[in-house]
C-alpha cells in the first residue's frame, strides 16, 4: 500500500535492534482517520461480508483491530497477555515469547468469545518474528474457528515470521513489508 | 446513559474482589458500534470540535479512545505502562499504582505527543480509584496542555475515585456509575 510506504518513509526510524519506530502514527500516537484507510486496503484483500470477529493481541494490535472492526460491523477481541501462572479456568491459552517484555507470556482468550462458528480475522499492527502471531493462530485452532486471513499493516520481512506462514499456506496480507534499512532508508519488498 | 446501564444489567457480573466484570462488550470482546454510541453520548456533554487529541492508557482502555477519536477526527495518544526502571528519555512519566498488576507501573507519553498546544479528552473505560487517571491527568499537566474533560464508560462510584476528581472541580463524565451490587443487581447512581 503506497500510502503507508510513503508515511513509513517519512516518519519512520529505523532504532538499534531491529525495531522500527513509526509512533507517531501506529502504535503510541495514532492516526485513527489513517487507520480507517489501511482497513480499506484491508477489505479488498478479504471477503470482510464473511468475517464475525477480529482478533489481536494487546495493546499496540487494539488500535488496528478496533477500527477494522467499526468499519466490518463485527466484534473485535483483544488477547490478554499474562504474565502470571495463576491463570483462572474457561480460557484459550498460548504460551509465547514476547521479545517486547524478553520473557515467555501467555495470550489469554475467554472461551465465550471465539467460537467454532466464528470466522477470524487476525488483525495487528505489526509482524516480525511471528511469535504473537503463532500464538494468536494457536487459539482460532483451539476454538475451532475459521480463519479468515491475517491482516498485518508493516511486516519486518528481514525476521522472516512472514516468510514462514506463507510457505506454510497461510492467508498473509502486509500492507508493507520492509526488507531492510541502507543508507537511502527503507528498502520495501515489492508487491 | 440508559443503553449503557441497561447492557451492565444484562451482561455484566460482579466478581469478587469489587470487580465488574463486562467483557463481552466494553474490555476483552468488544462490541466496537457500541462504543460509537457511548462517543456520541461524550460528545453531547463536551465541545468536540475544540478536542486536539485523545489520551488514555493501555490496554482497556484503547478500544474507546479509538473510537472517539475516529468519530471526533483527532489523533489518539496511550501511555505505555512500564514496569521497568530503563526508561528512555523524552518521555512524560507518571509512577502509579496498578490494582491489576499489584505493582507500581510507569505511565510514559513521548513528549512529541502532547505538547502545550493540546486540549486533551481524556478517555478510559473504567474509573475505580482513581489511579490510572490520576497518572494521565499528571501527564497532561507536565505537558502543559489543556485538559478538555474526562470521559468514562463505567464509573465504581463504590470505589469513590471519581469523586474525589468531581470535588477537585475536574471535569468529568461517567456514562455509568455503580454505587454497589445488592441481591437484585447493580446499584446505579440518580443521574
Amino acid at each position: 500500500m503506497e500510502a503507508l510506504k510513503e508515511r513509513i518513509r517519512q516518519e519512520g526510524r529505523a532504532l538499534p535492534g531491529n525495531i522500527i519506530q513509526v509512533d507517531s502514527f501506529l502504535n503510541h500516537q495514532v492516526d485513527v482517520q489513517f487507520l480507517g484507510r489501511l482497513a480499506e486496503a484491508f477489505a479488498q484483500v478479504y471477503d470482510i461480508r464473511r468475517i464475525t470477529k477480529i482478533l489481536t493481541a494487546e495493546a499496540s494490535g487494539i488500535p488496528l483491530a478496533t477500527v477494522c472492526a467499526y468499519r466490518y460491523g463485527v466484534p473485535m477481541v483483544f488477547a490478554k497477555k499474562a504474565k502470571s501462572d495463576n491463570i483462572e479456568g474457561g480460557l484459550y491459552q498460548s504460551e509465547i515469547f514476547s521479545y517486547t517484555y524478553r520473557r515467555k507470556v501467555t495470550l489469554l482468550v475467554s472461551k465465550d468469545w471465539i467460537t467454532p462458528k466464528d470466522r477470524v480475522l487476525i488483525v495487528d499492527d505489526f509482524l516480525a518474528r511471528g511469535e504473537a502471531m503463532r500464538g494468536l493462530l494457536d487459539i482460532v485452532t483451539q476454538a475451532g474457528a475459521e480463519l479468515a486471513g491475517i491482516a498485518v499493516a508493516v511486516e519486518k520481512g528481514f525476521q522472516h515470521g512472514g516468510d514462514k506462514l506463507r510457505q506454510e499456506g497461510y492467508p498473509l496480507c502486509s500492507l508493507a513489508i520492509i526488507d531492510g534499512v541502507d543508507s537511502n532508508g527503507f528498502i520495501f519488498r515489492e508487491e
